[in-house]
């Protein structure tokens, strides 16, 4: 990647990104997971920036030729970036797209995570009439996110579930967080909470709904999480990855249910 | 600048950096600002981060070989930026060194500086305890600093002063906060309240205790600023704006000391 060393994207983490999944068959022929909605989502993002939004035909057009060149049997991340470009030439935004072979550590997370329950030292209702926290931005600044994952591995969990200072579940740093009870689905409201607006996690709540299940969203308190009948982490390159433990204790398991929310995630 | 497109300083603003002032006489020759203080802080923050520190001599020698390839007479920026590289090749740190002339935006604000006072969301004790918040660490996740700036622009403002969500004063999003009372000077406390460690302000207080005043770190509700001697914004680029107004509301003004505490920041 050639850019300028004044690169707002990279001194002030001062861009967005979103990711997906690319599946490609062993006839080289590749789908992408719900294109159009992390589109739309990253202008999302790049709006919530203050800038205008991008031209969503020629992100599609470089997708295209770059899944074309793509041809690797398996599974892929496709990751787009938009940094709002040179401090010294404002207004030219930078835009970065990277396929990567999805990791074995991924993968082997689909079948279960230890998370560590991690306080953000925000309320839950935080981010209301605060557009400059970027809640609901999936902006190049991840430092907190990354750090609380190199957090979560010291303490021998795999990934985060953060918490708010008034004490409820949040998301993890890089997946939405769905709990079933019963046939009930439950996950955390965006409005204040400054969560991401999941696209796995509307898809799954989509298919549960026409399955006939209940979807809502409401704060949950950590300690009710051991009542669920299961609890995932959902994100577009891991799927519905069963939360096995929180904090060293177990949480309640049931493999099928897991398949079954695997399936309605689309994996 | 050539990085990787998985660089995690553009990728995830997984990285950190340290800036400060040269200043470059008309023989060419340039001093630059405290570059010890600012090389020993970058360490703090790479360590902040989990990495290992850097090497300062090579920081040195790059520093002294962009210095003297600088010749242009006047005040410019030096910032040291460091980013943890390639995610499919840990362990291999990017370090990137820009000079650039000093904005006249910046050269401007230091006649003063209009803010708005934006809530951070967190209370002034939440960073106790929880280093994966990066509380001191100047990391490259700059996006709610400069959304923040933005904020502040729409309101009419120059620059903001960050307040926490029990009503204190923090800091501004690239400068800390100096007030006085009488010939006492204040500033926010490190502790607990994740604000920057800074150089600037230390430079001020050391010289203002030989001068037989009084220094203290304490928290300051925004109303208690009307009742103040002078309240600035200090950092190594802009050295000791007057803040002229908060939120609109214009804050007592002493151009003599205001002079003198910019004498006092090295400027």
């Amino acid at each position: 990647m050639v850019a300028s060393a004044d690169d707002l994207g990279f001194t002030r983490g001062d861009g967005c990104f979103d990711a997906t999944r690319v599946v490609t068959g062993r006839d080289g022929v590749s789908t992408i997971d719900n294109l159009d909605a992390h589109l739309a989502r990253l202008n999302r993002s790049v709006v919530g920036l203050g800038d205008e939004p991008t031209d969503l035909a020629v992100w599609q057009e470089l997708v295209a030729e770059a899944v074309d060149a793509w041809s690797q049997p398996g599974e892929a991340t496709l990751k787009l970036m938009y940094s709002r470009g040179p401090e010294s030439n404002p207004g030219r935004p930078l835009l970065v797209l990277t396929i990567t072979e999805m990791s074995e550590a991924a993968l082997a997370q689909r079948q279960g995570v230890r998370v560590a329950g991690l306080d953000l030292g925000r309320a839950s209702d935080a981010f209301t009439d605060r557009p400059w926290l970027l809640g609901g931005v999936k902006s190049l600044s991840y430092a907190v996110n990354m750090a609380a994952k190199r957090e979560a591995a010291r303490r021998g969990a795999d990934d985060v579930l953060f918490l708010s200072s008034d004490g409820f579940c949040l998301e993890g740093p890089t997946a939405a967080l769905v709990v079933a009870f019963g046939r009930e689905l439950v996950t955390t409201p965006v409005e204040g909470t400054g969560i991401l607006d999941s696209i796995t996690q509307k898809q799954v709540f989509a298919t549960a709904e026409k399955k006939g299940w209940t979807t809502s969203y409401r704060l949950l308190r950590p300690a009710q999480l051991a009542d669920a009948d299961g609890v995932w982490l959902v994100s577009s390159v891991r799927g519905a990855a069963p939360v096995l433990e929180l904090d060293g204790v177990a949480l309640p398991q049931d493999a099928k249910l897991s398949a079954k929310v695997m399936t309605w995630a689309g994996f």
